[in-house]
């Protein structure tokens, strides 16, 4: 096992994998930029480096900063989170370069699923159906064609990166036009094209491989709750699903990441048809996602240190008939943003905090009392996961979370939440990955009505 | 199911409580007297109602204001947390004659097992093993006479009140008289003695009864880890009971229960010999348990709730072999005490809180940061609960909960947790009801040499 892993992170994902490592002896080796200094990943770690700038271009992203923080601490492994360098094939591989264990899957897998393009190439011949899509588009015109050949509407999607960011959906030509007008350059970025599905569910699967040949799936996970292709609400298991779906994508899962021969954990991302019933690959996400804790709740398996002893060449210990699933989970990103602004980002400092807390309730938290949250980073700052045993009791108990929670000095996504738990559509499961947009408006609606009801900041805690 | 519960305690167990109420879709409301009066359970019920000032004598033992604030606010049900008036079953009566639920076992219930004379009267002929006693004492003649009879080492024990206040060991008749010259009148107070089992651990057994003559165990808890008789750390499973023996101490909690025809939850308490690895009942405790969340976690099992439930007429829909085991669970009982200053109380102004959270950490607490603890009250201000997949798991976790925790204004037992988590005997489960008493010493002699390792406040968040 490793004696020493470097963190090459910020925020809660630091903070959660810093945990992991305590708990599995492990010693820490905290990265920071300038604004970070005092950030909880930093104070938490047995040891931190200063790696630059506060911008993340300079630091968090700044190869030779953490590969000398990584050498000069004595780390024998890194552990690279979500976002920044995670996803990163050439980071991995002069991690590995360096002596030092990359906690991921190879470089050669992530370069691979990393771009759509290859991956729906390689995981095509293992039969696991695609929405129909085009080659890396070459020029405007070409554009135009293949929107015609794969049939409208269509979303047109870089061909690296994951997230959600840049896609754009063009419902006809005139559309498209005004897509390829507003973007500077589709081949510099490199733009595909898929037909888009409508009436879709984001359905994912949690997959575990080891570096053995062993795969398994810890079933799927429910995030069609999204604004402009942002999670927002996560759950697990999807009650879209009938057992038999359930089995079949978890099954189609396991295939595409033995096609492409993954190791470590990861998610194959789906869309659920809802006309057809039928799932379609769209990718597969080479790291730890954001919403990793609704999957540990329902089968109490921790894919963090799960993660860490993979790359230390552990062989996982069960089948997938040991997996167990019990209850169902529902995780709310609490995001510094402002949703009566048009969800502005709301830096600044934090001047009172209560966590929500007790039975059945995870905070997952990069920040404390007393800390800014700075402008430079992504403005998800906590997680609230809820592990109930059914649907709705995870919802009762998610308000009643949500309802504890206080934090004073930055607005957040809390009050959205609160209003997507009490919606009718959501209570009786009725989404799609274009909940958000359509509710918002009735949200927005009935806000003058129900303002009274919401917490009044001014006395809680007066 | 109840519309209002009227919540009449405070901390933790009333803020538990109303979680529970919430997740119910119960109405709450809170009691509090002058020095609660901006308390956390004042802030997250619905309702709350001033009961008097802040000595408990006038407040939340004043039978008379509580019941005018439950006619007041509408409750149809009164849930009594642990302490207070949770085990007065005149209290409990005049609850009933008021027309409201007593959520908790039957007034008669209370009043048998809460004499602890009459409760071994009534449990003894269903067979099962007690230590040897006496009768009640009516003189300083008789007390040294029982002695002789039950045999020393003898343990003094008021008849009435648990928690184990009040109790004297004595070792031999020099020991015996220097007590009684000691203690103002042990008739007045009603004292009785048992066999004092030397080598013993504190064991004990959650049970769980509706009002239809099912009765359930979840298990036994290991309370060994006292100081003067006051639980400090407690986990469940037990290490030091076989399979064997767990189903045998199972089916005596369960048998005395149904001697005294019990309803609702409680606990049933024995001390195991070591000598000879028999289990002696103790008492019954007739009400939730400070301690109840390491059964919750360990079973799924939401006892809160159960209470609820099982006081609004509902019968238990599952049945023994349901009752499921995973993992281990400890929990650490956070007590603004000073752990180097005989553990005085320290009261004071909480100026910074950092809950400890993330996967499998539990944290129930009564407080908030700005909040004050005042001297009133009992010094207990928060629980940590972890669930580990093992033992040695769930110390890890519980170490590294620690760690994050940080409270500042008041001092906190967390030191002492500290020590118990690293200590070689604990680790290997070599403890015993005297643990503390003993291994306090050895903590003391290497305070000084390890002083240096602990986490330097001044710097944690600097």
């Amino acid at each position: 096992m490793f004696k020493r892993i470097l963190i090459a992170n910020r925020g809660e994902i630091a903070v959660r994998v810093i945990r992991a490592c305590q708990e599995l002896d492990i010693e820490t080796v905290a990265v920071y930029s300038e604004a970070d200094a005092n950030a909880l990943h930093v104070q938490l770690a047995d040891q931190s480096v200063f790696i630059g700038p506060s911008d993340a271009s300079e630091s968090y992203l700044n190869k030779a900063a953490i590969l000398n923080a990584a050498r000069e601490s004595g780390a024998d492994a890194i552990h690279p989170g979500y976002g920044f360098l995670s996803e990163d094939a050439d980071f991995a591989e002069q991690v590995s370069e360096a002596g030092l264990t990359w906690i991921g899957p190879m470089p050669e897998t992530i370069r691979l699923v990393g771009d759509k393009d290859i991956a729906r190439a390689a995981i095509a011949p293992s039969g696991i159906p695609m929405a129909k899509g085009s080659n890396p588009l070459a020029n405007r015109e070409e554009a135009i064609a293949a929107a015609r050949k794969v049939g409208y509407p269509v979303i047109l999607k870089p061909v690296a990166g994951g997230g959600g960011k840049g896609m754009c959906v063009a419902h006809d030509e005139k559309d498209l036009c005004n897509i390829l007008d507003y973007l500077v350059d589709i081949t510099k970025t490199k733009y595909y094209f898929e037909h888009y599905i409508e009436h879709s569910r984001h359905i994912e699967v949690q997959i575990v491989a080891d570096n053995y040949g062993e795969v398994l799936h810890l079933g799927e996970r429910e995030c069609s709750l999204q604004r402009r292709n942002q999670k927002l609400l996560e759950e697990s298991p999807s009650i879209a699903l009938t057992q038999d779906m359930r089995d079949r994508v978890g099954r189609l899962a396991v295939k595409a990441a033995k096609s492409v021969h993954y190791s470590n954990i990861g998610t194959v991302e789906f869309l659920l048809d809802l006309s057809n019933n039928e799932f379609y690959f769209m990718e597969i996400n080479p790291r730890i996602q954001v919403e990793h804790g609704i999957t540990e709740a329902v089968t109490g398996f921790d894919l963090v240190r799960t993660q860490i002893r993979i790359a230390a060449g552990e062989a996982l210990e069960i089948t997938q008939d040991d997996v167990r699933f019990t209850g169902h989970a529902i995780e709310c990103r609490i995001n510094a943003e402002d949703p009566d602004n048009h969800f502005m980002p709301s830096p600044g400092q934090i001047t009172f905090l209560h966590e929500p807390s007790g039975p059945r309730v995870r905070f997952d938290s990069g920040v404390t009392a007393g800390l800014s949250i700075e402008p430079y980073y992504d403005s998800m700052i906590a997680k609230i996961i809820v592990h109930g045993r059914t649907r709705g009791d995870a919802i009762k108990i998610m308000e009643r979370a949500l309802k504890e929670f206080r934090i004073d000095g930055v607005k957040t996504t809390v009050s959205l939440h609160k209003k997507i738990l009490k919606d009718t559509y959501f209570r009786t499961g009725n989404i799609d990955t274009q909940f958000i947009k359509h509710r918002m408006h009735a949200y927005e609606s009935t806000e003058k009505k129900d303002g009274a009801k919401e917490i009044n900041a001014s006395t809680y805690f007066a």
